[in-house]
């Protein structure tokens, strides 16, 4: 498989120094590697909780911005919190199913789009210029989509692990969080199909308009992931195995960087509905294994609330987008940072001269 | 009255320079401002409309982000819209109805808030300088109290009109959307007095915690609102009587600055539920007077949402914030940032040579 990494973009870190990586063969490999997950910091944790009170404003003021920097500071492994590196990976994949017109949009437009991201034309270039996050895209493999699943799985073993693994490779060494996001023609599709295998349900349940499809080509798409789910069912033996059969490149690397981040201590935003999909592989393995993401917001695609719901996720926000790559997950960087500046800057009563509550 | 403004604070314009604002003498001017506000900017909003299906995306996925890039286009009165210099106006007020115990803070706290923002410590201090917003802050009379509304109207025409005059001189001359807010101990008893006044219904709908109230004291704090309202019924004649009966001096502030900011052609961006309760009196005044603004958040306070619903404003985030001082709005000058970065920064679909919908 082709990799091309990291893709030129405005925000680019050009020698992308990565952090170093476990040896990853096979899927087994990866399997044993999920065992060793490494919990939240509770000595950072009481950091943060033992200095939050001490603050000027009434207790729990801050709402959620309270409840992130105590995360950021659990799973950054450090307290105080920082926000000063952060970064955002983009991958991109193309899909067998495609051709069975899943998309509003033709199969090419996933290679155009990320010759944009390299140009700084995306949403995601202005996104990350305005909240100083360092961008990387990867183009993975897009001159050979994954197969129709309609037909065989989407992925044999060595290109899911090769996919796992170039995800792995995309967590800088020095940043503080990872926003991961994805761009790819008809890979609403590929995660309906994730996620009906994951949680049950009809197919109708997991399935929506993606860039735009509607009537007719709607319930095509459903039938599709109908299709997907029933076809391989009896293989669907575990998170990886979803991933690997109803999946697609640019989601494998997106559980391959959900891993690699936990690893190396950097705490995750995941985006909208596929990369919610990507990473739900694997709470099926592991209970906690999604315990240092959190999911930006509520995207327009219906499924994904239902999905986080499944997840035990609360997202932050919900304006209404459904773009993916990674736009939410960047938007949420200016609340992590926001989070960050209050826990750490503010006065505390003792020191501002400010009388706290009677 | 006692204007002390600007205060020293870290993202301060030390020399302020302000929008030249309308002679007002007596609550009447004001009313008859009121029926001068200029409307939406067409020529702009119609600019607007026509790059934003140009842009690649498709069309509609940037939700709620489309929607505030034309917002600021129809108020600014210019496309393409700008978010180079934001601003912030808190207003610091005191309040009889402190001595009644309907707030968990000694009214000292005000002041001593306010010394506590000029030396950088406070939340919005922190806030400000993540989001690069000019801050001011403007104590109003803090040494002298309004009157206790249970006993007397909270101000007389002559201080509600300075009241007013002082958040008129709140936009700076210079800036691209200003933030509201304020900070004054009892104020959520004012403003659920004012909304419970402009909305009816019972004082237990529109009271709650503040900054953390309960029991006995959210009983005690419910029937001062309910008192104040059963007083002065019969003078409550309009939205600017609501004001000054059951009011303070930071939401007279808010309300003029409100209105300024429109004459200015400045988006205001509201806070939570003190700064949303002063905006609302113009409401049943001009149905109009409030498109110009945004309900930032919902905030913590569960009159909140509520108030919004009841003015037809659908706020941007739910952090379940509950501080004041503009935090929630500020916090929100992110996501008009991001909203005119896609915007203004985007290629269309012929620049990046990315095929349109099929």
């Amino acid at each position: 498989m082709t990799v091309c990494q990291p893709q030129v973009s405005t925000c680019l870190n050009k020698e992308l120094s990565v952090q170093p990586i476990p040896d990853v063969k096979t899927l087994d490999d990866f399997r044993q590697l999920l065992r060793s997950l490494p919990g939240p910091d509770a000595g950072a944790v009481d950091a943060a909780a033992a200095r939050e009170p001490q603050l000027t404003k009434p207790p729990g003021a801050l709402g959620r911005l309270e409840e992130l920097s105590a995360w950021l500071c659990a799973w950054q492994g450090h307290h105080p919190p920082r926000l000063e590196k952060p970064a955002c990976a983009v991958f991109a994949g193309n899909h067998g199913v495609a051709a069975l017109g899943v998309s509003a949009f033709p199969a090419e437009v996933t290679v155009q789009m990320v010759h944009n991201f390299t140009h700084g034309g995306a949403a995601i270039n202005q996104l990350c210029r305005t909240f100083g996050v360092a961008l990387n895209v990867y183009a993975l493999n897009l001159e050979s989509p994954t197969a129709d699943f309609t037909r065989a799985p989407a992925m044999d073993e060595a290109a899911c692990v090769l996919a796992i693994k170039a995800g792995m490779a995309a967590v800088p060494e020095d940043c503080d969080v990872l926003c991961l996001g994805e761009m790819g023609i008809a890979n609403t599709t590929a995660a309906a199909a994730v996620a009906n295998a994951l949680f049950g349900g009809d197919a109708a349940e997991w399935t929506g308009p993606g860039t735009g499809v509607s009537g007719q080509a709607l319930s095509r798409k459903t039938e599709v992931v109908a299709q997907g789910v029933a076809l391989h069912r009896p293989a669907l033996t575990d998170g990886l195995e979803i991933l690997r059969h109803l999946g697609g490149y640019e989601l494998a690397a997106i559980v391959g960087a959900v891993v690699a981040a936990r690893l190396a201590r950097v705490p995750v935003l995941l985006d909208g509905f596929i990369c919610t999909a990507a990473a739900a592989v694997l709470a099926p393995m592991r209970p906690d294994a999604l315990d240092h993401c959190v999911v930006a917001h509520i995207s327009a695609e219906p499924a994904h609330l239902r999905l986080a719901e499944r997840l035990g996720k609360r997202p932050l926000f919900d304006l209404g987008m459904r773009l993916g790559e990674a736009s939410g997950a960047v938007l949420a960087v200016g609340m992590l940072k926001a989070a960050v500046a209050c826990h750490n800057g503010m006065a505390t009563f003792a020191e501002a001269g400010v009388s706290d509550k009677e």
